[in-house]
């Protein structure tokens, strides 16, 4: 029933804005992800597929299963030929508490498809302060820090008063009563004491990843202008 | 215009709950003030007032005017007889930026005129947490804490954290764009991953002295069963 | 797939703040809470488990499961060696209404956990105002009062009118329409006519017997101030 | 500047309704209003107005002003001839503190424009419950109740619960932080856990007093219905 | 699980407010109900159950179940002894389109457990005038008019405009988008521009069917106020 | 159980206001729908189903069933004679993205039931502008635009600025975070800087078709006026 | 201050999409307007201003108050040679209340700077539904139709449940309480019940008249292909 | 009144994030402000103010007033010496509209304070899609991009979609109706189709700018790690 009129891949975005089109799952029904396929691997294109959980790789058809890296607890998957990973971690992916670590995840995954190397740090939240300043020297060591919070989220302002790194803070929708859904994480960040600290959507792990795979090309170019 | 139907004044609060009734003055006309207290002055009685500006005391009676005293940072006044209040502080007013001082000094206000003793603890927001650190000692060494923080709120959180003694949060409606009202403040302190921090409404410092109060009386109770 | 590096616990918290280290289930899967359940048993810890349905319990590992003391209603477990109850009850938990008793027990069970004596009185909502006056003596004689409410959540205002002691309030997500999700109760006991009644999040029976727990801590430590 | 066409008054309203139509003067110039009153006084009518403060009063025609019997407390007008009250009150007007006496003033004045008498019950809110209960009598020999309330609003609710009458409730714009705005008031009456209480929108005493006189219309009506 | 002092049923409440307590089913296990079921059956009490979906239904005891006169569209039951239904309906429930009839039926019900007579008149929505207009006479006879709409909920203006009575409005949750949860159709019942109209709860068809009681019984009570 | 007076068909309404009665199936039970197909039946009526998936489908009677034309991405139904669709198409329906299909599908089964001719144009997103670049002429060619957009919704403000035709825009409730539900796309395009872009409810395909189908019948009538 | 690096005027707008640019006073200083229409002025552009109040106007220069054509009830502004108002009337333009009649000129004048004739039918709110009833004929006449509206928004659904014109609602901010803002009107409005009503912001006169504008252009093109 | 105990400056910032400390001057009094610059004098500190408007630097002492450089448009000044801003302009501060300078210029002025070069590129608002097209070269030659953008804020967006570098995101409180506030912007550009755009709070130039300096910041030190 999904006709090819229904989707137009983008496949010049790597040039113009240096990240390839990803794949949101959530939306769309397992024959359109299945038509979306075919039209990537009759140009023998990689894809990252996003928000894709267990049940949904189930129903894609057999062939598209087998080519996939799928990862249950990011719910990200890889399509087509891995690239391979840096050596040093340019990135620090922090996150809150346990409940965290999938949105945490899924910014990991999306730097690693890029081939960028990045490093987990998890359960330092702000009740059990020595957990965060035990870690901060390793966190230091990172040019650019992603920090996964819900709840109240005031890890990200802690952070961003600790760190000279561009400091990404993905709010979560870990959390129940005023928590639910992730607001009061995300006004938190949004509202934090800490100067510049920028903020993506609610549970967006992929949306911080690319942030920073922005702000790391961009770092490059400022590196080497010639070769613009 | 105001006539005597239009108000009755609970004077056996004190004995009932501890607390003698204060005059909330903002959503009340300057005559309606002046009657009340006409009738307090008829009594005897000693009364707090809260959020009374500088431009509301002006248009009171000149005899009422000379008896209360006022400040106009916590737009409170005491109205009678003083209390001494005790040497030693039994409460810590915690303020997160010089911004959130209002509301802490309403609450340093209420405790002292029942005559407790309260330190005020200024500008130690997590933005800069050497602020706290050095602090956080002299914080410990109160029974009871009040944290008064707007924008992110994170500070409650980490003295949450930190201290084992009862964390009275206040959240303030300092901060602009989502922190406008106070209401993403208030979020964060009901969502914080510290436990058993209590909250009382947006720039409540009068409601987080009483709660104070409520509990420093319940501890002499503990301790003096036998007087009850 | 958990792996050690996903979770850190906070061993020191009793020492730090008096109040042990508890799991939050709701947004951990059971391969989480076993691997939790195993550091915690290498160490020979006891644990409270909060938000752990009967179905989760029942994913967990065998062994863990025998060691679990759970409770369906309140959605609590205790992992490890319980500890004596303090014959005297020093904490009153009021319910509002019959569904709001899971809420009320999940404060109980907290409070037993820490070994603390504990009352339920339940179903003395406002609209059978007769129903509270007869149990208000009882509730007195407690010298810390929980109350849990959903819907108008009138009742936090009149108790705390009627007695001396801190009023925890704890809003329920009883209700529908404007009550559902329990944020016409949070607004209500945050705008509380009765003075020092401080609120907790939505739900949040643990976080109110965390919050009593404190408050107990800093009577005792008042009364015996050369023990510290 | 304003025409003709830019109003057209509902002089059949009281024959179709029972209930005369009131001029709202908020969102209306000086200007708006003089034309109205002109086109009243043309045909002899009678007018009530609402929501008209003295400044505007002021900047009335002469010839207006002089006919009008204006309230600064509750903002009404009559226009025109007044009408002779009840000697019996059928309706109770409640206001839980002193602040809600406005919005209580506007249900009493516009029950009175059409004749009906009304007692003032102020100051009874339930910090203090005795207040209440000293004039509960009071309140249960009058066949409406109306409860203007703010903040929490919990009065409506226990008078709910102690009276038979029908019981409309007002929630009032009295508070700030959560309660600013009447919004927690309005939705606290509405999840009232008593039973059939009814609400209007926040601050409307004048609906509430509509409300009131549709049901005294229709109880007239139910005793002589050959009189229909 | 149950125990006896998770409930206090409100036996006088017939006696105090005229009308009977009802159980609330939705926030209660089929567990709970049973147990307050059995004392009301131990006093010979009859009791109005809401909330009560046919699942909950079928996992009580046997011996309640057939007691139960259970309608599943409104889902309310009659637990004992039927009271006889006046021939005269007093009240006329008015549903805006198919959708809200669920809501009107637990008017109808509630009425009807009370012996009260009440008509039902549906799909009568505004977008088709001529259905309201043909009706209108009929909705006229009756001393008091429900009227439950959800989406914009703009019938009860137009009633409102057109009948003596008092309007009791029910919004519903019917709706999608904006109307989502009923939200949108109860503040505009709140905005009604037709004077006197009074609202409930969203989706509270069992409130608006009380109000109507409260309402007739202070009629009967004005005219015969000897019997008081 | 589903009686007569619970439905009442608007038949003339195709006559009053060039649309015929839909049925909106989301809130009603497949034996509801019975019952109104039946009704229309007897009148040899046809009629356009919204809102009706697959389950509801299949819970119908045979025979309805049988006559149904279903679609089950935009969860339409066509009962009855199908009316020939015009060759020209005289409406773009603009979907964002592959998600907002569903959404664009009802719009254009709306149209092609009332035999209008309507043209799909999907995944043209802002985020890749040479998409839309490379559309741009063939939307311009239709004289009514409707554009169905979710999460951010820029999609309708860009077409509004470089399209002279009437844009008729339906925000989505595709999204997570901040767009969950569509109230972000709803605000964004309400607020767009665009002149001249009207709005309909989140995800309501069929409304933004009635728009379009109203502005086609006053075009004719603007060409025709001797007709009228 | 105001540099030329900071407006860039749309002059080709016209052209593209058939709606010349208007400058939105509100956000902008008097400096700032008096440098935009220098560079209209300098090209022999016309303007239209909106949002433009009479003390700003008095704030501009000189030379441009002269050329201005200000109306301080639509706080509209024609700079420039006007144009000839087309005798028949295109647009009937109805108001719910007399407080609705600013933005209604607004729209009215917007569509007047464009040449196109309009006409005003105010207060037919439906609480009076023969206001109504006796305009509708008159509004019938007119091929496209604005209704602007505060409060509960009721009269754009019933105005398009009568005619078969397209209805563009504009919600007005007229109202207080629940109707504070507009909100409510806004939903109400985009929930409508009556099919095919397309809806612009709160308070947007100027947005529906180009929606207007946009549909009787399409309307001239439908009727005109070869001119195309 | 302004003690010393109600602020503690944190002077070691620039060196913990590189980021010197600012006073954000909206929430303070003039006397506040007065003495924290004497403060900063004492140590000769320089100072960034922002939200700092005339009047209230018309109350500052004279002494302070003589040496700040203050800016009304953006409401910020420089106390101290001011720093050689570099030649190249590492930023373009990108705004839609002219009433989106004011945020645009604070940020171009904390860049400014910080001695970093930065383009104003002004009213390149979607609704004008050719305004921004022929400034997007421009706008790409600047490795770090700052969007300021109100109402619907599609604007980031589109830039997003065009430019590889890293776009951070400023709503603006631009609007009216459903953009009151900025609120529409800011979920507008959180659920943003174009990946890897971040976001600060509504109206928060010197945050955009606080994030800027972080970026420009981790990329030279990408560059030069042996300097770390």
């Amino acid at each position: 029933m999904t006709t090819k009129d229904e989707f137009l891949l983008d496949f010049g975005r790597a040039e113009r804005i240096g990240l390839e089109e990803a794949i949101y799952c959530a939306g769309k029904s397992a024959e359109q992800i299945d038509a979306i396929l075919d039209a990537a691997a009759e140009r023998g294109a990689r894809f990252l597929l996003t928000r894709l959980d267990t049940a949904k790789v189930e129903a894609l058809s057999a062939a598209h299963r087998r080519r996939l890296d799928h990862c249950p607890v990011s719910r990200t998957a890889f399509f087509g030929e891995p690239r391979p990973v840096e050596a040093k971690a340019a990135v620090a992916v922090v996150a809150a508490g346990t409940s965290d670590v999938p949105v945490a995840r899924e910014a990991l995954r999306t730097l690693h498809y890029q081939g960028r190397g990045a490093t987990l740090i998890a359960d330092v939240g702000v009740a059990g302060l020595w957990r965060l300043t035990q870690r901060v020297e390793d966190i230091r060591a990172h040019p650019v820090v992603i920090v996964a919070a819900g709840m109240d989220a005031a890890l990200p302002s802690v952070v961003g008063g600790l760190v000279a790194s561009p400091v990404i803070a993905v709010p979560t929708s870990v959390g129940y009563g005023v928590a639910e859904g992730g607001h009061t994480a995300l006004n938190s960040v949004l509202a934090s004491c800490a100067p510049g600290i920028t903020v993506v959507n609610i549970d967006n792990g992929y949306g911080a990843a690319c942030a920073a795979l922005r702000l790391l090309h961009a770092a490059e170019r400022l590196v080497r202008p010639a070769e613009r």
